[in-house]
């Protein structure tokens, strides 16, 4: 339980801190699914089946939960067309597209940076084909 | 297992591909644990004693494994300084700090809009004081 003052203006946010509700969101938003869907999400509305087979590795079950998470977070919104057969848009809000640019950011660096990080590295199972 | 071609150059990087490197490292990075080590140890070489404090809520197992990947990842560097009592520091590489300005952006975005986050959000769990 985070525990902060009514007035919101007396916290100093402060993500090392464990009370604080950014250490808190920076757990809920950080960790490789979230910043996949994140990244992905940003290219525009999608369906369950397209994030499912776009993020290699991901399940359904760990997707569900994802979703349910950033869109808790306000960042993810979802869309029920009400249509038979059922169709659920998943997009980005005005803030998760905030918090996007951030993501692709690092995800970017990730992979521009990758070899830097693995090259001739026995501490990463790299098979060389 | 990853597996990529013995020349670099002909690997796309791609975040979202399962074999990609890029992948597995998000998964290592990611996370709030390895988020919020990058971003302290950007203050400046630390000690174990001092991350443990500063990094609330963090374990000695957890933060013992954090340092261990970011030194395997080339991305933190140990230093043990061969003491009596021992007197091991650990601080950024160059490849490191290049990554903690992407972190930080992120780290401080989730600071600067946790109560957009937050307000009035039955789905987190906040007491007002």
């Amino acid at each position: 339980m985070l525990e902060i003052p009514t007035n919101s203006r007396e916290v100093t946010p402060d993500v090392f801190a464990e009370r604080c509700p950014a250490n808190y969101l920076l757990g809920k938003i950080g960790g490789k699914w979230n910043l996949l869907v994140l990244d992905f999400l940003g290219r525009g509305p999608c369906r369950n089946g397209r994030l499912l087979r776009a993020i290699e590795g991901i399940s359904q079950k760990m997707l569900t939960q994802t979703l349910r998470d950033l869109e808790a977070l306000r960042l993810v919104q979802r869309h029920d067309l009400q249509t038979v057969p059922p169709n659920v848009q998943y997009e980005l809000s005005g803030l998760g597209h905030s918090l996007r640019e951030k993501v692709c950011a690092l995800d970017r660096w990730v992979e521009e940076h990758m070899f830097e990080m693995i090259e001739d590295n026995a501490a990463v199972p790299v098979k060389r084909l």
